[in-house]
């Protein structure tokens, strides 16, 4: 079996970068290890850059992404017991972000592939890859695909990361001493738009997913547990963090989905060696905060595509050679941007009251400068 | 001896304070330890922001600085092998600093203080503070000053400070772990404007007194001493760094001053108790890299005269029972800044490599996005 572009894994980065290559006439085949199913339900972000929604929009795959999306055009930050609105109308006029699950995104992505005749294949085992300094191809359960590029779109546990020699990768990587206990909920919002509050509790995250499906997030200990928290404890937790500004009531309701994130940064440097090219969580995570990582996997593959498509046409390989580099500048703003939201927003066992004075100076301070609060606004829309 | 407001310390906070409360009919006496040659010629900050320059240009203390000063409308940020300008003018229009020595600053204001006939004793011995929640006065030497009300403006070493009862004070500090290694050297600046630079060596600044004086500073271990940086060894340090940038070369002359600086931060709160009010260093010092040390103890002034001059009209204490709170806000402004101004440009040895990374995107936001540049630059001149 042949094709041009062999791919790992069918998240959004590795179904968007199979459907861009089509759109220009190169063929692919993705490899998932997982179940449809399992992909079509497997929840994490939800929050669309303009970019990432121009990019679907362009790709033909964001029709019930305008239906179903909701727009946003603020967030609120809430500390001291206060909320305050960052608005971007006003901050970075003509952005905004959409609110859309990210498996809402991977639903359309395949039904698209699907419907173009594309080729991806789930539930295959043992993925490996091979040649990637000569004539790669990747194999899985009895079968080989021979290809010329390998792009390893398969997140943070996947396999293409590894199958780079030692030595070749320098690895930056930051681990933050408490994780996020999600939980999704079918429940209407309770605020219009999301609210990051900063409490002595630890921070909260209220958000979305539709007009009836509420996400929360909220800072636990790293070594936290889903059976430490009961729905009970969950709740209770939540009003006390939220409802710290007067007035304010969270409404509560069914608990669907519970389950706890790490806080972790990683990148790798370079993002690609030989023929194989990693997009996305393969070579770079970010903590929640910034809502960045899906993002970030879409501008990997729009450079991808481009690299890619110049190299099919006339073989130039300039671009695919300068891949890495392009997408870096990227990555570490987000990571910068990433970090900025953790450490402005959560509490940390370890600061002293210094540390906590100046967390509040800068909150305030965020929120009475129109630089600062849109320093927040466009990296939260998404740089271009 | 008698007098309405006590002063402690003729640094530029008690120097102002005496001035302004003279032209608001209010007496005073200041009352110094150390020598008026000694304070006429120790060098500290140089950096006024603008309203520090309106503060001492309305009380009639301006004229040398607006004949001697040397205004920038604009800073250099070094680092990566390149300079980057960060241009007040356009991002902060109207709104400028002034270089022009503390010295200085102290040597008009004294001369002011004399030529208005106003008590300022040089070389008093002994100060203590007494009588702050009842009837407060001053002894010193053999003699004693009944007043009103005491104002510390002695420093972050002075008396006024621990003169407050224990557990009175909220105190807030941080050391950081280097120190700055400062020189005043007899060339004429290399550059026409500040120039903050980050290297893998460590930080260093280009600033200048005259047009014929540079002030130079290096990031140097915490526990630097002079005799380990003879002259020969600062300047092939300085030109290390400095000339980090292609096509630069650092004039070098006769060094004429040299001195380690810890880089610390403190702040206690409240900065009163019964009837002392704190300024300047007595109640916060920064750490030098944001410039903020004199324009904070101006300020403080600034609204201790205010809430002075209401007192002693109609024996309103409303303005003086505010006092600390109407100075934190600023005082924790200029901390974040200092902090921010420190850590953005400063090498810490703890950092691992996903830090490293993290400052230099930092700096490439901050030298692009014209919001970005503006946080720097509205809190360089000075927030309103």
């Amino acid at each position: 079996m042949r094709t041009q572009v062999g791919i790992i894994g069918a998240g959004p980065a590795g179904l968007l970068l199979s459907h861009l290559l089509h759109l220009r006439g190169i063929s692919s085949v993705v490899l998932e290890k997982r179940s449809r199913d399992y992909v079509e339900r497997r929840v994490r972000a939800g929050v669309l850059e303009q970019g990432t929604v121009d990019t679907l929009t362009e790709a033909g795959v964001g029709e019930r992404m305008r239906r179903e999306g909701l727009p946003h055009h603020g967030i609120e930050l809430r500390y001291g017991g206060a909320g305050h609105r960052i608005p971007f109308e006003k901050l970075v006029p003509g952005r905004s972000i959409t609110v859309y699950g990210q498996q809402e995104v991977v639903k359309d992505l395949i039904a698209a592939r699907l419907a173009a005749g594309g080729d991806v294949r789930f539930e295959v085992e043992d993925v490996a890859v091979h040649g990637l300094t000569s004539a790669p191809y990747l194999t899985f359960g009895d079968e080989r695909l021979d290809c010329e590029v390998i792009a390893g779109c398969d997140g943070f546990h996947g396999v293409s990361r590894p199958s780079i020699p030692e030595g070749v990768l320098s690895v930056f990587e930051r681990e933050y001493p408490f994780a996020w206990l999600g939980i999704l909920a079918k429940v209407a919002p309770s605020s219009e738009e999301l609210i990051y509050t900063r409490t002595e509790r630890g921070f909260a995250l209220h958000s979305m997913r539709s007009p009836k499906v509420s996400r929360f997030y909220l800072q636990v200990p790293a070594d936290a547990r889903e059976e430490d928290w009961p729905d009970e404890r969950i709740w209770a937790e939540l009003k006390a963090r939220l409802e710290s500004v007067p007035g304010f009531t969270l409404a509560t309701g069914e608990i669907m989905e519970k389950g706890v994130t790490p806080m972790r940064a990683f990148v790798v440097e370079p993002m690609q060696y030989g023929r194989l090219y990693l997009a996305g969580d393969a070579a770079h995570i970010v903590p929640p905060t910034g809502a960045k990582g899906l993002n970030l996997a879409v501008a990997d593959v729009r450079v991808l595509t481009e690299a890619l498509a110049a190299y099919f046409e006339d073989g130039s390989t300039a671009l695919l050679d300068g891949y890495s580099e392009a997408c870096l500048k990227r990555v570490w703003r987000a990571q910068h941007f990433s970090w900025w939201m953790t450490t402005l927003l959560h509490t940390f066992e370890d600061d002293d009251p210094y540390a906590r004075r100046l967390q509040l100076s800068y909150l305030d301070y965020v929120t009475s400068s129109e630089a600062a609060a849109t320093t927040l606004a466009e990296n939260y829309v998404g740089l271009p």
